[in-house]
Formats: C-alpha cells, structure tokens, sequence
C-alpha cells in the first residue's frame, strides 16, 4: 500500500453524473469549455426514440470513476475489465479492437492515420454494451488499457525483467484514460444493453441519422474538373444511349470561375447559363452536385460579402471564413441559396477541410469569433455540413453529399464521408468502421488497373451508403472498360433494384440510429472489418481486386445467396470463389427483402412502385419497409410509412408499425429465391 | 488591401527585444511561463566568449517582428528571405534544408520521427548566418516557410488552378510561425555572422560544450545484460589478449538487483562485491557505465527514499521521480553517490527517458512539483543529466555518459545520444544534425549481417563522438568476425591515435561552442549529411554498409588522404572506391594533426605523452591543441593549455593562445605525410 502522503496528492474526489437522456449519463471534469461536438453539432437528442429503446444500466459503477483537472488538462479515468474489447476512436483504416493502443484524435487528411483521421470522433463502444463520447472540440489523448497510476490498488504487480519470462513490455491496465488540454472536458456515457443499442443511442442523442433524399440512393457520377455545360450534357447522353443508371452528376473545381481559392460562382465560359442546365438535367432525372472547398478568393463577391469575418491565415492563399460566426454562416447560407440552390443544385462535395498541415491553417490561427485554429480545424467540416444542412432544411428539401472532415455529433448530417486514399482493403475497413464514428463512408471508383479491378471496385461502391463513380482527375465512365460492360451495368442495376431495402434501412438509421452499414463487431462480436451487415439482413463481403478467394463468416441463422437463392451455410466460415460478375452477398433465411426492378433514374420510381419481396429460406418470410415523399422533411411531422411485411404462401400483408401514412403506397409481389 | 477591421483584429503589436548576453536577444510573447529549457538546463551563458566573438547584427528587423498571444497559444512570426534554408529543428534522421515543413516538436523514441525525436531542440539556424530557440519546455509547432497570413503584404497573389499551370499546392511563404499551446513562449535570437557562429552563440549561450575526460574519447564496450563480475573480467582479459583497446565497460539491465522498474542497486550474484570490481578494472585502464531507466522498483531502498516524490503513472509498473522537485533530486544524487560514485563508476547511460507513449506516462500525468506530463517528458532526459552532471561536478570528477532524450539547452551536459534506430544512414544522418539539436550522438555498434557491415559500422562508430560496441543484446566483441579483427583493430586503433585531436575539438566546442562534429551546412552551406568536418581539419565520408563507392564533396582548399596523405582534390566532389580497410577521411592541406601512438587505454597516454604531428600538403602547417588533467573541473579555473602549433621544416612550435598551463605538456614530433 502507499504511503497516505502519495494518495493526497493523487486522488480526485469521484465524479459526478447525472442522467441527461434515458439511458445516457454526463459528466463534466474541471470547468466547462466553450462548446462541446454535440453542441456545434445542435444536436436535439430524440428522448422517445431513446426512451423506447430497452432499459439498460451501465456494467460499471459510474459514480466510483475518477477525473482530474490541473492548470492545463482535464482527464478521466473509465474501468476495463481483463477481457473487454473497445471499438470506434474514429474512422479508422485498420483493424477493429483499439485495445493495448494510444490515439491522439485529431482532424486530418489521410497520411498519417492512428491519430490523424478525416473523422476523429472521441467514441469508443465497449463490447461489454456501453459507450463513451468525450465530447470536446479539442483533440482528446486515449490510452485503451494502456498506463497504470501508481495509486490504484488495481495496478499489476511488477515483474524482474533480468530474470522473470513472462516480464512484459506493456503491462495491460484495467482502464481507459483520456484527457484534453484545456480547462475542462464533457464526457458522455451511453447504455446498451448490446454494443449496437449504445452506437444507437449515441446517433440518437445526435438527433438520429441522416435521411437521404432517394435519388441520392442511386448512381452519382463526378465529371472530369473542367468539363463544359455541354461535355456534361454529352456524357449524360452516353448514359441514356448505353442503358445506365445515373441520378446525379458531380461537378469538379472547373464549375467555378475560378477556384483554389474558389469564388463558388458559375464559370461563365464553361455554364454559360447555370440554371437551363440544372434544370435540363432534373427533367432527365439527373441531379446537381457541386464540389467546392471553403476558401474564398480574394476579390470575389463572396469574399466582400464575408470580410472581415475570416482567419487569420491563408489556404490556398484565400480566406477561411469564420463560419463559427452566426452571421458568416448567414452570408454563407444565402449566397449558397442565391446561386445554386435556388438554380435546383441538389447538394455539395465539401473538399479539404480536414487537412494536411500545409494546406491548412496553423494550430494557433485565430478566428474572429474566438476559436483558435486547432479546436476549429476538429470542427470545421461539422459547421459546414451544419449550415449547408440548415439551408436545405429551411427550404423543405432534402440534400445528400459529401464531406472529407468530420467529427462526434454529426451523425444528422447528410453528408457520406470520402477521402483521397485508394487502397481496397483501406476503402472496405472505412466503410465497415465509418458508423462507429458516427458517420458513413463512400468507397467510390476513380479509375483501375484492369477490368477486373474496375468491376470489384464497381462492386463495392454500389453496396456502399453512396455509390459514386468520381471521375474528377481520370475522366472514367462506366463503359470505359468495354470488355466489362455488361458486369459493370449488372452491379449498378443492383444499386436500383436495392433502393427501397436501402431507403427502409437509412430509415432506420435516423429513427433508431442503427446505422446502414452494420461492422460485424456490433453485429455478433466478430473483429472483421471487410464483411458487414448492410441493413437488417443482408450480409456483404466484397471481394478485393486481384482476390480470387475469400472467407466469409456467416453468423447465427441461415444464408442464402442473394442471386441464386441457394444456402450458402449457417454459422459458420466458409471460402467462396466468386466469378467476376458474383459479389458474395448473402440473404439471412425468413427475410423479405424488398426491392424494385432496375430503371435508369430513382427520379423514375414512382410513389406507387411495385415492391419485388425477394424471399429466401423457409416462410414465413418478414421484411420491412419505409417510405415517404422521398424529398421533403415532412416525414419528420409524421408524413412516413414504416410497415412490416410478411409472406405466406404467396400472399404478402404490410402491416403499419408506425408513421401517418396508408399502409404502403406501392402494391407487393412476391419472388420466391 | 485588405478592410481596417481585419487588420485591427489580427494585427499585434510589434515585439519588444532585449540584448541578454552579446549577441543574444529575448523576446516574451504573452506571459511567462513556469520554466524555460535554458533555465530547465541551468543554463550559464559563456557571456566572456560571447564576448569575444565577432559583433554581428540580425539580418531583419527585430522590433518589426510580431507576435500573439490568446487565451490557449503564444505564437510568433518572423521573416524569411525568398532563397533563405532553415537547418537544425532536432536531431532529425533525414535531409538538412526544413524549409516548407511542419514541424510539432516532440520528445520520443524513434518510430515517428520528424515531429517526434530524441532530441527536438526548437532550435533553427538561418543559412544567412542567425538561429532562433524557441525556448519552451512545451511541444512548439514551427511552419518553416508554410503559412500566409491575410493581413500580410507580403502574401503571394493567388492564381486560379483551373487555368494556371503554375498554381501551386503549397505556395511559398515568406516567415517562419511557431507556436505552444501555452500563456507565453520566451524567444532567442542568437547572431551570427555565420551560421556556425549563431550555432557557437547558442551553445556558449547554454553555457558551452561538454568536456569529456580524456577516457570517455577511447572505446565502449557494453556487457550483454546479464552478465556477471567474472564474466566481465573474462572479456575484459578477451581483450588485453588480442591486444584490442578498451577504455569503458558498460553494465547493462542485470547489473542490478531488479529492473524494469529498476532498483539502482547491485545484484548480490552477479556483482557480489562491486567496490573490488569497480577498482579491478579501474587499475587495468578501464572504467565503469552503469545502464539506468529512471523508473523505481516499488519497494526498493530508493522507492523509500524517494516517497511520495513520484508521478501519478507507473512506467513498466516502477515509480517515476519527480526530479524537478529538488529535494527528490538531492536524494537522487545521494542514492548514486553512495552506491556508485563512491565505488568510482564512472558515468550512466540512461535509457528510456524519451518514449514511447504506451512505456511512459499519458500526457496528463500529474508530478507534485506541479509539471503535467507533456512537458515533464520535454525535459525529463534533460534533468537526470543536470542531476547526474551536479553530482559529478561536486565530486570534482568528470564523467560521460549516454542519455536517450534531452531538448534544446542541454550542450553542457556530458551525454551522448543513442537510440534503437540502427540503419546505417540514419546512424550517419543523425551524427551530423545532432549538433544543429545542441547534442552529440553515438553512432554505435551493436552488430552485423556480415564482416563487411562490421567493420563499415566500427568504422562510422570510431569516428563519432563516442565510440562505443554495444553488445547488449547480441553478445558480440571486437573479435566476432575474426577474418576481419585486423581491421577492427585498425579502427580501433586509429580512435586512440586521434585522442589528442578529439580533445581539443571537444575543448573548442567547451570554450567556443564549436561542435566537434560539424555538419556540411554549417561548414559551407553545404546540405550533405553524409560527411562532416571532424574538428578544425579533417573531412569524413564514412562508408556504409554495402556501398563500394560513394561521392565526397570537398570544400575549398585542398584535401589529403588521411592515411597515405596523397592529395586528392580541392573544391570538387570526388568519388572514391575505399578497400574494406579504408576510410574516406581527408586532412585539409597546410594542417597539423596532433595524435598519439595508440595505446589500448587512453589511461596510459602520460600526460607528457609526445605528440606526433601528423603535416599534410605545403608546409608550414599548423594545428591546435588543448591539453589539461584530464579528469577534473581545473580546467574551470584556467588550469588547461590551449596552444597554436606550427611546423616550420622539421621544427614545431607551440605557442600559448590561452590557459595558465605552461606551454604544452607532451613534447612534439613531426611526421610529414
């Protein structure tokens, strides 16, 4: 035992927690910062969809944690137990348990990983059904079962290295730290019962998941940078001529008079007349999609508008607006409005706020509403997704786009997260890791080697939340590798066939907070990172370009392959060889999968569209489904169906669990697999 | 230009500056904080040979700098010139020229590198002859030539990447910014008017350059961990057998009773009368290095002693003391003055002190003198060498010692610098940037893949500061490859040879602040860091392993094969093909080169030793030597010789240029090359 003296120096009192949502504790150590994640992020917890969820207590006594405030950091102190497994700390690229490791979470572009992440979000899920948010803007330092103080009476025994085998030369500890440098830090606490109810409660207490729009479930394609209103309009042709499906078209830099830095203003060479040509599109069932990065350039209207409400540095040589400032974020709003939404644009690819450290601004930058450039940099993609959200929403449509930074609270946000790697495994870990930071993940296509790898990449992108051929640099389209046309357009015909399973499933997201894309470590424990649940009852595992072979694991229950129908296997490994036009895709027995039969626009399905239940296994069959107006945000006042279908026999009922709605506005057929 | 209000809100007022020493000036920005490095070091400016050194004025305007400082960072800016190279920013292991990099200068071992280093002194020097420390004992971020401010008339104009080829991902920037995260940085400026000369102000500014004994310039030989007393003198006997010098014998971790965590206290079995030990070999010529990690085995006499002086966290489960409390450091030095000291070991190689995050403590570790952990690992290396350094200094003996992490200040402290690192380049990399850092490194030898890569790195190792066999881990002797012992022993041989010449070299980096080892960059602007200037003469260009060729630049004058004294160019690269025995290593025409006969212990060299001058190219040639006892701090008091050497025909002088010795010891003979 210590000496008395060590102890009164060391020990804090016990924390204190009050219970803000059900299910959901909070605590603040030393004194509160100026702002949190979930308050940049406004987040409004949703109390009865967290109250509905099961009762749940924390598997550890909250009130005998401990947390410390000296002059520079405030920290905390989470128990372990000797098995327990903790999962999320971020979009990572690698691996599933964090356990044994450190991560100092910080925004960044994608060099440098572990600490570095496009979303950093401070969340971690224990599989022992609970979570932990340390919701602060600042970078956090974690240590995962990494460091033991010297007063706690857990703390192992020390071994003799000179002569003791087993010395080892990172004792585990029983606990998680973490601390920020500042005056003070909230931390979250989240019940489970499961891992998968605490990442819910964590979407829900961010204000659920981002309902996408439904064309944004269909197939986007970004054009090459200085592409012409009129090589848009042309490659959109080749589309229709060629039996593609295409929703939205992505514009590159080249869409601005000038850019990096930008004047987010219309080339007059390149779109001469911006809004025939939005408009143009939409009546071909084609959305508009604008890239930009926030750096304004000197001189341009924007810029005047915004002066002086900007950093204190240069990117690119333009200006960071303060966004942070509500009446920048007004300027912002209304020039965005004025120009493009007003023009029918349908949502923005927000580039480069995340990093590197010599694009962006140093850490000590200021800004005039009072943030200092490191904290703003953690919370920097977040403001702009919260603005841009807020524009749409004060128009009643609904966006979807993309954002390279993010961070803990943003789960509301319509935006799916992207960055510049381009590794295959890389893409299938972010995907499978995305929803434990409370985000989703794009595993676009650039471009490929072959055409193998172009239609595995194809394969992978069309079973992602967002499926998106970005062709900003290559110039790529789908038919660019003829000999795999037919594959190619296969895969994203299987993109439109899904879009009602896929909306039902983004539904649940935002009602329930379960996330589209389900890691397996939530699903049943399992540490795989390229195999995932996509929705309730599908199970993806893409195949990697050049992989001839792959595992599977199959959990509890049944499977059958989703194109065939056969059983494939119940819990259970198996090695599957997939041909190149097989995506290993496997169906949980008794489900109804609902779907639609492939046209070459969402815009195309109508409100009465017939749903093709797929079933696999024995009946009687069960599946689920959303709908609504598909645009609006009047399902958030109650305007949805959310219905659950069985079969029997050949016969398919939909029963209303909730919503305003009639029961299913489209009529149910039934395929037998 | 842009609006008055965004100049007023970014704009600071200019920094105020003080002369402190000649040549030096201080700048505050924000409040001061708890300590600096200089004053962690203890730092006694040298203000006699500040003095003495030629008047030099900053290249740029002072008062016109500016700085900042909010509610979380100080931060500073100042100019660069379009063509200006940046060198130093830590012992980094790649490149020389920092300019349009980031840097986050933190303590660590060696996995991460570039922000993360044993040594990250935030110390820049200007190819335009001026260096600045940003003299913080808080992890500093420096954007050498990356960054432009808004407000700042000297940003470049921005151009439009969609239509200018010359648009640049990162555009050029005309300051050097730095920051901590902290209420106040305090800021050097040491003048030049060279390079070499701002680095000589700084190093006389920390109160000048270790100065060895004359034993710790003849050969290391560490001991695999466990060895015993019987089995050292075993190897000890390996070596007066095969007539092989030796100078030092270094105990590793099974020295002690217990370790990891440590008790500083023999182990009765392997060491059961130390005293003898240490005396038996002392009377054969050769002394004893004790390896220590600070981290205290609970329960131990020391772990008493030192209660409750530790920090919050464990490392390998010991206790970490809280050296920066005085009282904590005093039973430190009373705890190794009595147990080691008085035995007469002769110095510690402390490992550990640097990283990695999972061994040490987390950043919010709490010590009761009232550091938080982020900055006690700035420093900690640096304060067990200030305790071990007092220690000696009031025995009135010098000691010399490996230490694996110290920070910017530190010059005066008798350590070398080591790591796990072990390529070959990087081993030659960080021998020549390690000055630049205010710190030596130990290109050591552990062990090789074959006779060629032995002798290439006993090669390297000879001519470093310290040259050292660390067999720690692999058991190995100078004999290991016995087709090779010839040339080892060469090697070996040509260390003692050069004692004499390292000595004053090491004496002008104590009086002068000149660093033994002298990097291209400060010799001539040169970028190389592949050979340096050995002291004032002789040109090195070590081989590493596997190469059979490489290409050595040579400075103006002309330049001399060590060994044969053939000339072999003057202001040209040569490339040369050196057989295995070979060293490139080049005498500038016109020198002196005082050497010994070797001896296998430095401890045989009498003090009337002869000096056998080593003449080179066109006479008369002239060298330096700087003789004392060898042992003590009289050297303090004036009790030393420094003298010039001139050999005109066969006859050599000396004359006295400074010290109360009469002139020269040892008497001179000429050996013309």
């Amino acid at each position: 035992m210590l000496p008395a003296a060590i102890l009164a120096a060391q020990t804090s009192k016990p924390l204190h927690w009050d219970l803000v949502a059900p299910g959901v504790w909070r605590c603040q150590i030393g004194a509160a910062d100026r702002t949190s994640l979930t308050k940049t992020a406004e987040a409004k917890p949703k109390t009865d969809r967290l109250k509905a969820m099961p009762s749940s207590e924390i598997p550890f006594e909250l009130q005998a944690t401990r947390g410390w405030a000296s002059s520079s950091y405030a920290s905390i102190q989470l128990p372990l137990t000797p098995a327990e497994k903790v999962f999320g700390l971020g979009m990572q690229m690698s691996g599933a348990n964090r356990r044994g490791q450190i991560f100092h979470l910080q925004v960044d572009h994608y060099e440098a990983g572990h600490d570095r992440l496009h979303v950093p979000t401070p969340l971690y899920i224990s599989d022992r059904g609970y979570a932990v948010l340390f919701n602060t803007i600042r970078p956090v330092n974690v240590y995962v079962g990494v460091g033991n103080r010297l007063d706690d009476p857990k703390t192992p025994k020390f071994r003799d290295r000179n002569t003791d085998p087993n010395w080892d030369a990172q004792p585990d500890s029983s606990a998680v730290e973490a601390s920020v440098q500042a005056s003070g830090m909230e931390v979250l606490v989240f019940a489970g019962p499961t891992p998968m109810d605490a990442l819910c409660r964590y979407n829900l207490y961010s204000g659920g998941g981002a309902m996408p729009p439904l064309w944004a479930l269909g197939f986007w394609h970004r054009m090459k940078s200085l592409s012409t209103a009129d090589e848009v309009k042309e490659e959109v042709r080749g589309f229709e001529q060629r039996k593609i499906p295409l929703d939205v078209i992505g514009l590159e830099p080249g869409w601005q008079s000038r850019s990096y830095p930008g004047t987010m203003e219309w080339s007059p060479e390149r779109f001469p007349d911006p809004k025939a040509f939005v408009a143009g599109l939409k009546k071909q069932g084609v959305r508009v999609n604008l890239w930009e990065n926030p750096y304004v350039a000197p001189g341009s209207n924007l810029f005047q508008a915004l002066t002086p409400r900007f950093g204190s540095h240069t990117v690119w040589l333009g200006a960071a607006p303060d966004i942070a400032d509500p009446k920048a974020a007004e300027i912002i709003r209304k020039f965005h409005h004025d120009n493009h939404v007003a023009l029918g644009v349908s949502g923005y690819k927000i580039d480069e706020v995340d990093g590197f450290d010599v694009w962006l601004w140093p850490d000590h930058a200021q800004f005039p509403s009072g943030l200092d450039g490191l904290p703003m940099r953690q919370i920097y993609g977040m403001l702009w997704q919260r603005e841009l959200d807020r524009m749409y929403h004060q128009e009643n449509r609904r966006t979807f786009g993309f954002v390279r930074g993010s961070n803990g609270g943003a789960s509301r946000f319509p935006f799916a997260l992207y960055s510049d790697t381009y590794d295959h495994h890389q893409y299938l870990t972010a995907l499978t890791t995305s929803p434990l930071a409370g985000v989703l993940w794009c595993a676009e296509i650039r471009s490929a080697n072959s055409s193998e790898e172009w239609v595995r990449r194809m394969q992978s992108a069309v079973l992602s939340p967002i499926a998106q051929l970005n062709a900003w640099d290559s110039g790529k389209k789908p038919w660019s590798y003829p000999d795999v046309l037919e594959t190619v357009r296969e895969a994203m015909e299987l993109r439109q066939t899904l879009v009602p399973y896929l909306y039902t499933a983004f539904a649940q997201y935002s009602m329930k907070g379960i996330p589209p894309i389900r890691p397996m470590c939530l699903v049943d424990g399992g540490l795989e990172t390229d195999q995932y649940m996509l929705g309730d009852n599908l199970l993806v595992a893409p195949v990697a370009s050049g992989e001839k072979t792959r595992k599977v694991r199959l959990p509890s229950g049944d499977w059958y392959d989703y194109k065939t129908g056969k059983h494939v296997g119940s819990h259970e490994t198996v090695v599957v060889a997939p041909k190149l036009d097989e995506i290993p895709m496997y169906v949980r027995g008794g489900s109804a999968i609902p779907t639609y039969k492939p046209k070459l626009h969402v815009a195309d399905f109508a409100l009465q569209e017939t749903y093709r239940l797929r079933c696999y296994g024995q009946g009687p069959w069960h599946g689920t489904i959303y709908d609504d107006d598909r645009e609006t945000f009047f399902f958030e006042k109650g305007a949805y169906i959310l219905a659950k279908v069985t079969v029997a026999g050949s016969e398919a009922t939909a029963e209303k669990i909730e919503g305003n709605w009639p029961v299913l506005p489209g009529r149910m057929s039934v395929e037998k697999m």
